[in-house]
């Protein structure tokens, strides 16, 4: 650097200093209000009984482009909080056009780039936690009201969006697909509050909702792979199915004869940063192979996590990843929110009218479908000893979608496959079916006093 | 979406899922490569009783543009591993210029970012570890010989390349700023292992490194400034400076006061992400008002882990940051080796000799720097009834510049202030100093079998 030409100086290093300090301090800004704002609104879910991934919705909808404008995804700078802009260029002394670039450059490049891992951490998770070997317990029953579950919502779901409301063939099954999952962390904890975490409508609930779980993920890799090629030939579609199935059964063998090997390997390291940085690197390179035979990162991330859930470390993996889905999966979901272009939404405006019978459709078909779901288990449940099986319980608990849903409704605006009011109704679905869900279970499925699980004699 | 025009649907959708699949397909692979060359690294440099810190330095060494061409951070794409690209391409099925356009997208933008909250994360634990109390209890004894240890290398440093090797005044002095650093996790690793971490010698060391990092940072923070204004007036230093000390001083009260009502809001959350979350807000907001008052964002990272390390909450926390630096802060140390040229290394080519000579002085000064510094502890230490201080394994203990000093040479080189050769010196410098410490440390301080700290009898 030479000093001997101040003005030079002031014009190349200063502006960009400048432009980094506007980049730093607009992350910063977002992220921080991102931060307290879905702490809160995820605490108030949270005592209302409401998983907290809503208040991260939430938090979107409110400092996104539709209301607050702190977090506005879409290109051009209208919709934009003026005040947010000014307060940026008021602690950085940067021009506004230099704010207005590095505002740009934090929202639609770093923060995308950030969903995109909430969104792998999320499924890697999703898959550590899918443990396989309760999977092969919980047997056939579960297997059936997966399988009914996610295949009478699709279909349906599709038949009607193009028969009923003339929505194109391949924005209808990715909205249909949208229809499949289920989230069971909100069954899960309402269960456990009423005691029946261990009935067998519990357990049957439980297994269903982890091969929901892996099911979705693979239907949702598909219906991504269909958008990118946009055509629905049945032969890449067997292809396609083919590679996931091959994809997911090199997971479950992986899982089995890898991870004795990866553990022992991993404790022979000091490096303390070992464990968490392999075990990255691994999701890494499970990602690469499924981007490779033409499916999505996203699988990979989550066959990587069903293979590391059978190591010895897979405590100390959740604890380690923990923080970064407390972090991205935040930012996934506040993303998600953001997205919504709430004008859709408005009632009175009769162009909405049609998106939001669209919404009341997908709402009566994923509440129906998997209540029906419910109705396949077979058997009486007499093994336990506690008299029939309320099936209507099962299809119940299988109601919310949640977190897999959202995920649906989040990549689905950003690869432009579905419209707004389509993403809309999608989101809406998701909102609605997870706040019912426990309301209707408690309905259904009446705390008797006293209830006991596993043949221990009832008390009168 | 309008499925109707399927040309349309393959020039505007495919085109950008192609991207999105290239941008992402390149974080995978070039974090893939840097997560495993950093561990392998690391767990060698942890085996030879080095900071694994080395490790990050060489993968980006190893890894940068003057090597393999895997993590290349200037413009253009000269210099970038060809077969990197052409895998990207073959994965993606991308034209290469998209290829180009996704990889350049994830090092300039992503990873400079990402690097940037490596940094942040790095002072922010730097700063919760900053045990305030054990201080305090340490005295005056270790702020001589801190304060010592940072005025004599940073005055003969800056002197020394003004004066011996012509170098403009602001890098000078942000040169010898880079000298003032005193990385402590090796010599407190090998004093540990010399069973005299809780000896006179050793507690002053300890004491004197935790006020040289918040020396360190507050002139780090104070040559970031002078850069960025370029000028070096008195009277913008003295408002710097104090500024900079009244900051710090805010962060001591917030410890006292701010933090058990923090600790005690922060119990009452359900919501296992919110102290997580409002921590990391709580850095952005400091990090916020230290960007308002003119200083760096790091001081106000710093500073916020200064304060959230008087909470009840502090091992948790530390817990959770953990997973952060082990990841970003790898990313920023491994940026920081990708960003040297080895060209100016070579001592064969005549013109790099000018900045090897300033390299061999650099280390000349910042060894008899902190040796001196040794010499100014007063008294003769026997309050602990072990005889006179070894002040030469004092200075000696406080050698290593480690992680601080890699931040003073990676903002050096990212904001431009100093030229490739000097950037190179600091490097070297901090290298050869963190390697030669607990070699010097071994010979100066020799284990006496069974010595005893705190007064215990000894065994001859």
């Amino acid at each position: 650097m030479n000093l001997s030409s101040p003005l030079l100086l002031a014009t190349e290093t200063v502006t960009d200093e400048t432009y980094a300090k506007a980049v730093i301090t607009a992350l910063l800004l977002t992220a921080g209000m991102i931060f307290v704002l879905s702490t809160l609104l995820g605490e108030l879910c949270s005592r209302l009984n409401l998983p907290t991934v809503l208040g991260d919705l939430t938090t979107g909808i409110l400092l996104g482009g539709s209301l607050l404008g702190v977090f506005v995804l879409t290109d051009g700078s209208e919709g934009i909080n003026t005040t947010l802009l000014r307060v940026i260029g008021w602690l950085t002394n940067a021009p506004p056009e230099t704010v207005v670039n590095a505002y740009r450059f934090q929202m639609r490049d770093f923060f995308s780039n950030s969903a995109s891992i909430g969104l792998l951490s999320l499924l890697f998770v999703t898959g550590i936690e899918s443990d396989l070997k309760e999977l092969i317990k919980v047997g056939s029953q579960a297997a059936t009201v997966a399988l009914t579950g996610v295949l009478l919502p699709l279909m349906g779901g599709t038949i009607a969006l193009v028969y009923g409301f003339h929505v194109p063939i391949i924005p209808a099954i990715f909205a249909g697909a949208a229809l499949t999952a289920t989230s069971i962390g909100i069954t899960a904890k309402v269960l456990q509050e009423m005691g029946k975490l261990q009935s067998k409508e519990g357990q049957i609930i439980l297994g269903a909702a982890i091969l929901d779980d892996i099911l979705g993920i693979v239907i949702l890799a598909l219906a991504l792979s269909l958008i990118e090629t946009g055509s629905i030939e049945l032969t890449a579609i067997i292809v396609l199915v083919v590679k996931a199935a091959a994809f997911i059964l090199l997971a479950f063998i992986l899982n089995r004869y890898f991870c004795p090997l990866f553990s022992s390997r991993i404790e022979s390291f000091n490096n303390p940063a070992a464990l968490m940085l392999f075990a990255l690197a691994f999701l890494n390179l499970l990602a690469l192979v499924a981007i490779g035979l033409g499916l999505e990162a996203l699988l990979g991330a989550f066959a990587a996590g069903l293979v590391l859930g059978g190591t010895r470390q897979k405590e100390r993996l959740l604890q380690l990843i923990q923080p970064f889905v407390f972090v991205y999966t935040t930012v996934f979901f506040v993303t998600i929110g953001a997205s919504v272009n709430l004008d859709v939404l408005n009632p009175l405006d009769p162009k909405n009218w049609s998106g939001l019978v669209i919404a009341a459709g997908l709402i009566a078909i994923a509440i129906t479908g998997k209540i029906a779901a419910g109705f396949t288990v077979f058997g009486n449940g007499a093994i336990n000893g506690n008299g029939a099986i309320n099936r209507l319980a099962v299809g119940t608990g299988m109601i919310p979608r949640g977190e897999v849903g959202l995920v649906f409704a989040g990549l689905g605006a950003s690869t432009g496959a579905l419209s707004d009011s389509l993403d809309a109704a999608i989101i809406i679905m998701v909102v609605i079916t997870t706040v019912v869900a426990p309301l209707l279970l408690r309905w259904v499925f009446p705390s008797e006093p006293e209830t006991s699980s596993s043949g221990a004699a009832k008390p009168i």
